[in-house]
């Protein structure tokens, strides 16, 4: 396998030169003033990132970590939550809660959409006697490729005057999908360093409203490197209550730099139209997108159903021997049935298409029925 | 501040060159063949370093989590355990279990010395109901500079006949400092990866015994990030349950390597002779090393007491300017009364000269009285 | 302009990752025993590429200056020698002879070929006085992307029983395309580090025959930079008369373990086989090679004659601005009417279509007249 | 030999890691737009450090190159030019005028001092017949650690009334000693990167006066890559006409921003300040510094001269061996009788005090007679 290896899974996404650069500075003492300068920078520039003027808490830790510590830091054993099933990230964190005590309301999805604003406005209607603790929902569903409505699923909360907590994992969509934590009243937003921030995993976040502090203050669940509270206060001065990793956050500062440069809506634009051109290649393939519902697409991967009787694992071996693609597998339920295209962070039009075309030459290579064209189809978007 | 930074703080420690070329390199997919070769060599080499043939579970985290993953995994809401107030991370540990619900039985420390394997002893020979579920002491307490007896420490329990776990923070002492998990019978060795290991920080480690394993499946502690059993599973093939810190394995692999090729009862050695020239220039400059005990003086950092009257952090910041050197503060009940000088992970005899100039030089720009020689004391014992 | 620029312009080649890395180590004593080994890895290594056992001076200077080493090592003001008309490179070439004095019989030609080797043997052949010193040819014209079949040329110079010494420019074929400096009898094979070798530029060689030694022996050329007695003796040792190059002398030694582990013969196929996906493209567009002959169409780049009435820099421009990749201009007689499009060093097959893409959306975005389809040609060629 | 190794050479000199990740950079098209901006940055950049409005051109080449520019620039065979023996540098930069038919009137010297101006003014004065065409001058005598007084050498030539050109080599001062090009009338300053610039070796330089540039149009020397010309004609846009060392110039952008942040008048105390230091050191050690006159002692490096019968060579392979510091060799008449300790580019107090005291611990392991004290004489002047 010769020359640049095509990494095009969901995330991690490829890293940066600038961002890998970064990261391989010297470290410094997380207890100077020149530390304090770095974690002030990064922590205040988090915030646009995710839409908000409240505090972001970044721990050292996947983003799986992040989950947990939304989790712990709002809710009690026993507590009821309404969660909605729209693949295996969404069943993941589901048995997160599981292990923490909590009951889980699970709206049964096919993994082919995103949450029903409309089922979480019946279930908290229903829910009179507010047992219904939290909402949480994944905005983008890296397993499927569907991204649910937040704007509308926080309609539907206020519809039926529920007084829950709002929880979105953002880990798949932050920094590639249009996101706004304070404008959709979102409590917790969970996110992770891998994806459209750029970075290696490592770093993972909570974006946290005021509603969900004080859910934290009367939590029975106990908690110690989760906890936001002696987080948010070291963090005031740009400091991290235990050792923070350092050298990650010289990236985060760095992709914070270059999102800036950019400019956050052009970063989204751009994601939109390199997954439009995703979808035409796939529709010429004469292939189905795993998501159903067009407007709940995924700007960040596209997950591809594959024809009848072929293995997913099997063609992906072999694009990854004769064309050095890495694409993503199925999870879970889907695990053999679809593969997935990531085509998020610093992707652009050419490294699409290559990775378009190490599918397209894939396919043929395993003999996975489909036409030609792809490629020829995503140009033909790009062009214009 | 011009020129190269002397970083003296004990830990994070510098990284080496290699090692900061090694976390720059462009991130894999982690659940690809080239993934599972990366994990199985660390998940295998790390053995070597913490001295035993049994698990050791990594963590994308600081030390910090590694310290809540022991005690998740192994206690239970209620549970009593014996610890020893060596100084600020011990006490600091002691507060997560008592976050979690662990009754602690906490040995007072005047922080001058190691954990007292006979006031352990006695503790153990008290308790007949066999109430104490474990003990938990730290290796290298690294506010002190004091290292506790850990082999004696076993052999106290041991005396005892007591069924209690052995649980040993090594987070500033593994790689720099003689240890042996097996050996001595520990049942959770918690580490991290910013001292000896010479990697920035963000990966944590658990070595766990079958004892341990067991105590485990009958914990009643609610746990999903730090549990060990999917992690044990998943690394059997090279992989891991949750996205890991690939970048920082790069690391690991490299920092194996290095330590490989240097031998580990040599870096032991050189951080020996390394730490007795500290202590022989704290001598000449008429200072007091905070821990008393000679035997017990860590091999990774020396605390240094300031005269009365005279502020550590003032000569630290002093020192900063003027000679662009980092030590390290006093912690907790020694805030301002004493500096800490790291002496680990690549230190060498040229670069432990350059700050011990950098603290000799300090002290006299900073007017806290002391006697001129510490340097050529540390050479002459170099020198042989 | 977003994501990985695309570098196809036919060198400086893209450099690997590997490579930046171990250019980024810090720097050793050049008179060390550590930097000796490194000397002798690299000039032993690089005998292989040349194809021969005799000796590689290495120069720290671009490509041009082993142009001018190649001329005032062997020849003496007033001599004559034999080169011919590939492109704009021969003629500098030829430009820079003309500077020392030399007379340079140059074979017109129309850049659309590599030299004629018949034309060659019929000038020798002429010569009966052997005033021709040396036949001085280039192997890969960058300018037109037209080989010269050098085998044949030496059968050529035999054919006439000519005692000229040979001299070959494979600034930017060596590592891409076969050649043979022992085979061939070369006497003095003039190359550069940032093509096929993947290097910066910066490192230039000679590779050297003993008839070249012999005739630098009697050159009446004041020289000493150039010099190739005192590095040869010093290269004995490991060492360089003066101070070298030594991070990018890292950078060759990695260069070399590359090419060694994918295999000499396989880096030449792949080559060929981008470069005659590259031909397909262009035929498909309707574009017309600049290089009319099949066989002599380069491995290492294409160059691509623009339509009558449209600058081909205008559309470079274009191309750069929409789609983030740099292609080459035309330089010299052909400037304005060609593009280049560089597929050597770490290209592989969906880094070569992610540029035609680039080339085939941009020939959109410019308005230029073409077919689409050339994406298509040049998969349907590299999926078998 | 472990640890971070001490390069105290004088030069190259130890790379900041900025520099390092600066050259580790993916390189671009070095006929773009960027490139352009990168070119007209370092070329005016230059200027500053040079001390002179006028052009600077920089060559991908060692130092030697740029000595043999500024010969084959302004000279023709038989020119007659007037040189100081100071050393070994000069040595060979006479040996190189000699190639090219230079007659070298070589004042000759101990090695012990700079070049005399008043010897340079009498033998100008003697020269009635104006047939010297240059006097060429080693600023920092990089074998002996002398310094030539460059501005009484303009004073000299002018009272003289003489019109030979003047050309000083600053390869080893440039950047770490006060210099002015313009101020002091020099034609041709030829310098180097890997010295008080900080970047590996690979660039050198030519400061060239008006008046330098109209000797060269009369120089009847063969010339081609170290042609002024054509190089400031298209330095003008920001390129250069051969491929140039792009990632060295990355560094160059890089240093070139260090220096100014810290200010050049800062980095010439600096060095000043750490060379009495060492020097400091070296009385204390009951050594003698090879360069008698103080004032000329050198701010880059001190050569020490070994007692008799004592070997430098063995002496610098034990202190590498136990120490892991390189020390510079004797060179030339002084080789095996002298050491050189550099204290140039990113060296500080700190840095300075390791060396010193692997100089002293060496002296030590070495057995060769020294008194101890020489690390304390050094912190005691820069306790100051």
């Amino acid at each position: 396998m010769q020359g640049r290896h095509f990494l095009n899974i969901p995330g991690p996404s490829p890293i940066p030169d600038r961002i890998l650069r970064a990261i391989a500075m010297p470290i410094i003492d997380h207890r100077s003033a020149a530390f304090a300068e770095l974690g002030r920078t990064v922590l205040e520039g988090c915030k646009t990132v995710f839409g908000t003027t409240q505090p972001v808490v970044i721990y050292p830790s996947s983003g799986t970590g992040a989950w947990e510590a939304a989790i712990v830091n709002t809710l009690s054993p026993g507590d009821t939550v309404l969660m909605a099933e729209t693949g295996h990230f969404a069943t993941l964190w589901k048995a997160i809660a599981a292990r923490f005590g909590i009951e889980v309301a699970f709206i049964p999805g096919d993994w082919r959409r995103g949450a029903d604003p409309d089922a979480i406005e019946a279930h908290l209607a229903d829910d009179k006697a507010h047992r219904i603790k939290a909402v949480m929902v994944v905005h983008n569903e890296t397993s499927t490729g569907a991204t649910s409505r937040i704007a509308e699923i926080r309609r539907a909360i206020d519809a039926a005057g529920h007084p829950a907590l709002f929880m979105v994992d953002t880990i798949s969509s932050l920094a590639s999908v249009d996101y706004r934590h304070d404008e959709w009243q979102v409590d917790v937003t969970v996110s992770g360093s891998q994806k459209g921030l750029m970075l290696p995993p490592g770093l993972s976040f909570n974006a946290v409203s005021q509603k969900a502090l004080a859910a934290a203050s009367s939590s029975r669940m106990a908690r110690s490197y989760w906890d936001w509270q002696e987080m948010i206060k070291l963090n005031a001065g740009g400091f991290f209550p235990y050792t923070p990793a350092t050298n990650l956050l010289y990236g985060l500062r760095e992709a914070l730099a270059m999102l800036q440069e950019e400019g956050l809506a052009n970063v989204f634009a751009r994601h939109r139209r390199l997954a439009d051109a995703c979808r035409a290649a796939v529709q010429a393939w004469g292939l189905e997108v795993l998501c159903e519902v067009p407007a709940e697409q995924s700007p960040v991967l596209t997950a591809v159903m594959m024809p009848e009787g072929h293995d997913a694992d099997r063609f992906r071996r072999i694009a990854l021997e004769r064309f050095n693609i890495s694409l993503g597998s199925g999870l879970g339920k889907v695990a053999g049935k679809v593969f997935r295209i990531g085509h998020l962070g610093e992707c652009n039009e050419l490294s699409l298409i290559g990775a378009l075309a190490g599918v397209e030459m894939g396919l043929a290579a395993a003999d996975v029925p489909h036409q030609r064209g792809g490629v020829d189809a995503a140009m033909a978007l790009l062009r214009d």
